[in-house]
């Protein structure tokens, strides 16, 4: 194609792999983008790699053989992911946050993609090894996070509804029980949304009790699929019980109180994961 | 800090202005990251600006003066655009997409975060130089593409609700007529989700009539924000009128027959801005 100097392949190889993570990129293709020989592109390859592992983007893996290429594995280190968390805690303990009820106020830092992006670099980091094929979250809050995490693993993402809208065609409906307001709920997914036998992995934004993430575990038992893993950003421990037992979160609520508005928020159990 | 070659600068500094777009980085803090004189963080910009520019990813601008620095403007190339919108195409035109009532079955392709960003590229184009506070959208199916568009351009998204959550604290809400159910239905948007008097880029996946979008501006009124641009996915052209004038749509649907199950796509108005 076009002939470049190893500085401007090495800006261009760099955004390429940027875009597209968790994807096996042949040698080849990169030999006749920039027709160079494979040589010169292992030894770029060695550049980026060295880069990425110092500034802690995450790994890139390169693999010989015919079928062989690089694959680029979004990783977060530990000691960003404490920086990040300190920075959630500071806003989640601001006191402004408590809501009547001790619910809090989260929807602002949701609204931020930087900070969503973030989180969501963890949950790639969580769940990197996983065998997945695809994301799934309910309305609303958890749907920035899950398609964070999912482009940053290279799935695609499903979105679980509270309703059963036209457009979706059939549907699967559970009821389910939320746990912080103790009603009975609707949440429906199109048939046509999920393969049958799928793994899955469950990403929310909150969760207290574990209801709602219990009923998408009902839900996907509908499509025989298999719970690969679950990851919630914030988790109330303000509960006698959760009802799952298996899950990563980024950050714990231990104390919500509605008449000093103080919270404490300690870090979650993605930070007692084997971390780099 | 740390004293790098030029070869692993490019890499870290590219990934560094990928991370950070709409942001203007003081050239100092490239000088001292990575312990270098600013006439060679000079040279490494113009390196990164020229291959951007190759590949089309958007703009390099260096400001002057010791208030200047670097911003990174992402764009995509009218070339690139018209591609994906080929993919765009060929999937909407899917026979089994039409579902009853002549409606079509979007959320796969919503459910793709690649499409999606690339999408997000696309307004993030279109409104690159509007001046911007936040990215708003209602739920549910328009918020991937308003978070991707926002990470772009760098800004908070809001997210309308078509319900009262408990957990948003005090809310305004309107009333307004779906184009495609004709039927009264309500939004609402916390009050402490939006300053007073900001400009707003309103996205949303789906637009008919463009009652939902109506709905957004008059609720906007009421926080005396001013609509800086409405970017629209797909839009319906099998209306007698539309409701919104000025808007950016990516395609346009001219034929929906629930009987054939054909669907005609054109390419929106996006294609008729004044793109590279």
């Amino acid at each position: 194609m076009k002939k470049l100097k190893r500085s401007a392949r090495l800006v261009e190889m760099t955004q390429y792999l940027l875009c597209r993570p968790h994807t096996l990129i042949p040698l080849t293709l990169f030999a006749e983008r920039y027709a160079s020989a494979k040589s010169s592109i292992s030894e770029d390859l060695a550049i980026i790699k060295e880069a990425f592992e110092e500034e802690g983007l995450g790994e890139l893996q390169t693999l010989a053989g015919a079928a062989g290429g690089v694959r680029y594995t979004p990783k977060i280190s530990k000691a960003v992911s404490l920086a990040i968390l300190n920075d959630i805690r500071q806003q989640l303990e601001q006191p402004e946050r408590v809501l009547p009820g001790g619910y809090l106020y989260m929807s602002d830092m949701l609204g931020q993609p930087a900070l969503v992006n973030e989180v969501g670099k963890m949950f790639a980091t969580a769940f990197a090894d996983k065998p997945l094929d695809v994301v799934m979250t309910v309305e609303t809050k958890g749907i920035p996070l899950a398609y964070a995490a999912a482009t940053l693993l290279n799935l695609p993402v499903v979105i679980v509804r509270r309703d059963n809208r036209v457009t979706e065609g059939s549907a699967v409906s559970i009821n389910y029980v939320s746990g912080s307001t103790k009603r009975i709920s609707t949440m429906s997914l199109g048939r046509r949304s999920l393969k049958e036998q799928s793994n899955v992995l469950i990403i929310d934004d909150f969760m207290r009790a574990g209801g709602t993430i219990q009923g998408m575990i009902d839900l996907l038992r509908e499509f025989r699929a298999t719970v690969q893993g679950v990851g919630v950003f914030v988790e109330s421990a303000e509960v006698d019980e959760h009802l799952i037992e298996d899950y990563v979160s980024i950050a714990k609520l231990t104390g919500v109180d509605p008449k000093t508005k103080q919270t404490t928020v300690l870090p979650g159990s993605y930070f007692q994961l084997d971390l780099k």
